[in-house]
């Protein structure tokens, strides 16, 4: 055990009741049979679970500590710089610039070593370059295709988005998990088909 | 990897749905900043996340991924039994028959050998016997003392709740982590002082 002397506990706290502010961040995605919008916390409980249901679906082997440890925290940016939604251009063109300066701001309650682990984790899960990150950001993306699917594209029709949009967005799954894309994909088809997803 | 074929694959995504519901789940805490109820998903993500930054006061050993993994699927029940509030001593008295009820129908939903493993792992957080659910149950009681600090006794002081009852109900957490314990003692005596809890 390391020391807990009282201003690292202090600090410690501080960043537990910061991020209640990830509550109130909206998404874009209404839950299954929930009339409101999802918001940013429940979204990274829920694909924190995903990960130990579908983890025999990773294309590559993972440490699914790390997986979920990524997936807890890897919205927490969105507490200043908002959720930036998927298909938003004009805001995906600074997303990286804002959430960037968040992340500098929040992991930084911690103490030092705690906001460096996090840190890296959170740049780990933002390069999407090992297998824990690839296969983080395929429960990421598939999550709001289910929560579309079983709400009959009620997020897609608001936005106007089409069948080209979602499969050049989600299309990455594949790197996480050949068989969840496959199943993806299935789930755009039938979604075009039952007028859920414009052509 | 294991056989992914379709019926296997659709159980796990009827489970991912179905846990959808846990977001409706009202709890009594308010957190901080954030004027309404807090629901049992946003409540199971702060508390996984919590056991990452506090995992250094539990008081043995623990393996955090099941320490992680327990605290993510712990109020599933709740989506059937709803959340009991500490303090209801009639809503206490049947609460083990009713979630023991939920328990056997939610985790079922999965495949079986999934549904075995998570039912084990939320029966050894209610038996409250290892050193991880003792930790995990120590966590899961902080948090809601912290949002009652935080929010001038919000919660304690709709429900009437006084210091003896509070002492009462979280004094388990020792088991969990002494050091936490020695701190919401504090927050225990601070609040009675600042008169956000009735003595």
């Amino acid at each position: 055990m390391k020391d807990a002397g009282p201003s690292r506990l202090e600090s410690q706290l501080r960043f537990i009741l910061e991020i209640d502010r990830l509550k109130v961040v909206e998404r874009r995605s209404y839950p299954s049979g929930i009339d409101r919008l999802e918001n940013s916390a429940e979204h990274s409980w829920h694909v924190s679970l995903m990960a130990q249901v579908f983890a025999e679906y990773a294309e590559e082997p993972v440490d699914l500590i790390r997986v979920q440890r990524m997936l807890l925290i890897h919205d927490l940016v969105e507490i200043d710089a908002g959720d930036t939604f998927a298909y938003d251009e004009a805001a995906n063109r600074d997303k990286s610039v804002r959430e960037l300066a968040a992340a500098d701001r929040i992991f930084a309650i911690l103490p030092i070593d705690q906001a460096g682990e996090m840190r890296k984790l959170w740049d780990e899960f933002e390069a999407c370059e090992s297998a824990e990150a690839r296969f983080a950001a395929a429960l990421d993306r598939l999550m709001p295709m289910l929560h579309n699917f079983h709400t009959q594209g009620r997020s897609w029709k608001q936005h106007g988005i089409t069948r080209t949009q979602v499969i050049e967005r989600n299309q990455t799954i594949a790197q996480g998990s050949k068989r969840l894309w496959e199943f993806a994909k299935g789930i755009i088809e039938e979604a075009v088909e039952l007028g859920y997803l414009d052509e």
